[in-house]
């Protein structure tokens, strides 16, 4: 049996976009037969070097107004929950991240990124104090206190860092992304079909 | 027979998916039973507005790089020949607009934006100059230079800066972008099928 491609998704939990493709990756990698590797990072740091403070939704009013519309059609569409707007928008994401960079190689990794991406899209609750991050991490049946305590330890921050560091070293600058194992980066929960596709070897017009 | 719905098409001939979405538009417009109003525009007075003064592909060049690369992959996809790049990118386009505004109730509006989308992303020429717009024209069999030299006009300036003013005012800040009758709008190559399905009544989730 031939081995299972792999696709990276790297996501950012403040980012609206990277929700969608949170919620609905895993089915259809499933189907494409893609396995999937959960890269949580932030985007702050990257925006930063762009001399933005803020999200670019919020930089560019129309472009903002126009991103919630669309996320809402984009939600019914793919069978989502209604959106609801984080309050305020961009959330804090540092302690969520924090969390899933301490849980990238376990198994509560993706139940838990979805249930951060619910509450902050689906359910309006915040996500940015440790709190309610340690109050999803118990929903999961995890210790969440102590969690979140793990998650800022000193060797955690560093590895937070060192995969910002190689989101920007690979060319990432939005969430999501998706980079297939030979390099290919697509941007955008628009591309994650393109994406998949191109990690099982179907590319348009014999492109390499 | 029920009227036709129609959907406004708002293109600028320095805009990368812009491309893309007038080489592809008429036969999916047609396969949805959706008529097309071509709506040419400037962009360069709304990035100014937004600080701006090149594309923001080259004012963000991580964004820029994987721009180029995605067009080239989206091309293949759809059909259309390799992209050439323009250059220097964006190319001027103003000189093409004013002759497309001066055209907006002519039967040669559609095909002249396409022969001008296909000089500069697919044959690599300039579009910059009036003498390349006017060669266009011709092979159209019009008159090109006295069609550039009319489009030249104060009215068909003013027209022109009207068109931009109504693109702002109903909240468009990038190219393509699409317009329902009812003001819902669609932003961006991607959105295509999205903004037909919408125009024929077909909305996602029961969404108004």
């Amino acid at each position: 049996m031939a081995r299972q491609p792999t696709l990276e998704f790297w996501y950012e939990f403040a980012s609206t976009y990277s929700h969608l493709a949170a919620q609905r990756i895993g089915a259809a990698a499933e189907a494409a037969g893609v396995a999937v590797r959960w890269r949580p990072f932030l985007l702050g740091p990257l925006f930063a070097a762009q001399g933005w403070t803020t999200s670019p939704f919020n930089v560019y009013p129309a472009k903002g107004r126009n991103m919630w519309r669309d996320l809402e059609r984009e939600a019914a569409r793919h069978g989502l929950p209604p959106i609801t707007r984080p309050d305020p928008f961009p959330q804090n994401s540092l302690s969520a991240v924090r969390v899933a960079v301490l849980g990238q190689d376990q198994d509560w990794l993706v139940p838990f990124s979805k249930a951060v991406f619910s509450a902050s899209f689906s359910e309006g609750r915040s996500i940015a104090e440790p709190a309610a991050v340690a109050g999803i991490l118990d929903t999961l049946g995890l210790d969440g206190t102590q969690t979140v305590r793990a998650a800022a330890s000193e060797a955690n921050k560093t590895r937070l860092r060192v995969n910002v560091e190689e989101a920007r070293s690979r060319g990432i600058y939005g969430a999501p992304t998706f980079l297939t194992e030979d390099g290919e980066l697509f941007w955008g929960n628009d591309r994650l079909e393109r994406a998949l596709d191109w990690a099982v070897g179907d590319r348009p017009g014999g492109l390499r």
